[in-house]
């Protein structure tokens, strides 16, 4: 193979020129950078680019493994690590598991196993410094079994039997928040539109709903609440339900299920806000479009994605392994 | 350093026993796991990953640039690009440039150009065998000057000067389509909001209405179109001007501009669909949850990216770097 000086003379230009018209400078004309390239590829020359690259493998590199990309929750929390990766000078590159490609992922453990087994694979064939797991929702993962030789930390989830540093949301002190906030408008009979009941999320939401009402000395009627699918029809479905008992307001565990009860309102000539109050959950952007928009809990996203970087960053600069600190965070009220 | 069979010894298992551990395998007890991962830890012991990865990197690996994954278009034209690879069996990994992360990222080129670079270092590094460009809207880039190593195809945009490959919307035939569907239900005159008009999406969705227009002997009234910016606030701020001309329906460039008419109309006591029909373009999941849903043009994202895999696949099948097939891809209208 020729040597970069032998394409330039070729060429009739320095040795610089051709570099800078292979890394892509802006100072050359383009016939120029037409004649060099046409060389390059009559002569079969191959650029240097390891050279370039040493630069850039000096630096750490993150592996996020992301269970769904299209999650609403992902892009967000994907940002507050990369933020807090970039200030701090590491790379980061993303492996998508893709777990909504399969309709009962959440059953079937062999394909979540093997999907993390890939991306594990796949992200250490890539000479990553650590690995983030950013979860679709919150719950126990038991994908991380093995013996890696990075660090692994847990966004938006937990780990079973074998801990690893996690960081996710606090839904006992924000569905707190959210159902004082309701009893301060006034409401003594509520119905609670909850999650499927295997569900984290929904446990959580659905025992200190129940706790609050109980310190505040308000009956609670196990009949006002259902566990769904957490769809806008099965909202509008549940709404058909607790609806026929008289309630006054109505919490949901997402923003959708909350969407399902405006359309049965409207269906039925009811104004959401006026003859019922609907609160959802999530801070969903869809909650600011509802008409009206929807009183909602902002899942911290952001900050979890910040605080699951930390924690890498930590157990990076400390070269601990296994560190096993959790943090969960508060979601915030929005009042609308 | 000890080697396996020691290791195995000094725990009193066998190799595989500990070659399982390692692996994440589940058929051993948890008391088992526990005696090998501390001995790992006290003997400094490194599992052989780059064997298991050997396996792995006889695949092809795609690297994609995501200009913003928060970008509300990016997952699902991510979504179509994997699905296309996973089925051929190659891998894929991705960057995400955070272009968001400057307020002024469409005028600094320098921003862009360097951003540009910086993944396609990272990614070359990572040895990937073609690269893919996720746009976070169509436009011409300028940003691929470099003589690379791997093919190059653009998704969601152009090139400018030295042509790539690439897969966009047709802008044209879909505003036709909207346009049609407008006049169709009688309306003579009709309010545009457009996007800004430096920008390829608006202008092409203007000019081609107005040739609808045209063409239907219906008077173009430059007076009832204004560009704005693309945000629900712009939206109804524009509603103010135009709806004072006696307009019966606006067409709107996106969705969030038709939010923006939605929050004029209920601010004044007038329904939307009923004392005017808007209409929106994209078909973001916001315009669902309107009341009542909004009449738009669903974005082929999915297929934006299946199609970009599908050249990226030829060219890697062919071995040629430079084709400079071009594709644009219809919108679908959701009438609602």
């Amino acid at each position: 193979m020729i040597t970069l000086k032998e394409l330039a003379d070729r060429c009739g230009v320095s040795t610089a020129t051709v570099s800078n018209a292979i890394n892509g400078k802006s100072n050359i004309s383009e016939s120029t950078k037409m004649r060099i390239l046409q060389m390059i590829e009559e002569t079969g020359y191959k650029p240097n680019f390891m050279a370039r690259n040493l630069r850039v493998n000096s630096k750490r590199t993150i592996g996020l493994i992301i269970e769904e990309l299209s999650a609403f929750t992902s892009p967000a929390i994907i940002e507050g690590i990369m933020r807090y990766f970039e200030a701090q000078k590491y790379e980061t590159i993303l492996y998508n598991m893709r777990v909504y490609s399969n309709l009962n992922w959440m059953d079937d453990e062999k394909f979540l196993q093997s999907g993390v087994n890939n991306a594990v694979d796949e992200l250490l064939s890539k000479q990553v410094n650590g690995i983030i797991h950013v979860a679709e929702h919150s719950r126990k993962l038991k994908y991380y079994n093995h013996i890696l030789p990075v660090p692994v930390v847990i966004s938006y989830a937990y780990t079973d039997e074998r801990k690893l540093p996690y960081v996710s949301i606090d839904d006992e002190t924000s569905t707190v928040k959210m159902a004082e906030y309701i009893l301060s408008k006034g409401h003594t009979k509520i119905a609670m539109i909850c999650g499927l009941n295997d569900n984290l999320h929904a446990q959580k939401r659905y025992n200190s709903f129940k706790r609050v009402l109980k310190e505040h000395n308000i009956h609670f009627d196990e009949d006002l609440c259902v566990f769904v699918n957490w769809t806008r029809d099965a909202g509008k479905e549940a709404a058909a339900k607790v609806l026929k008992k008289g309630v006054t307001a109505v919490f949901c565990h997402n923003d959708f299920l909350a969407a399902g009860v405006y359309d049965y309102l409207y269906e039925h000539n009811m104004q959401p806000g006026k003859d019922l109050f609907v609160t959802g959950f999530d801070d969903h952007i869809v909650s600011s479009y509802l008409h009206p928009g929807i009183t909602t809990m902002k899942l911290p996203l952001l900050e979890i994605g910040r605080k699951s970087a930390e924690l890498m960053d930590n157990l990076l600069k400390s070269d601990a392994k296994y560190g096993i600190e959790g943090f969960e965070i508060p979601c915030e009220l929005i009042a609308r």
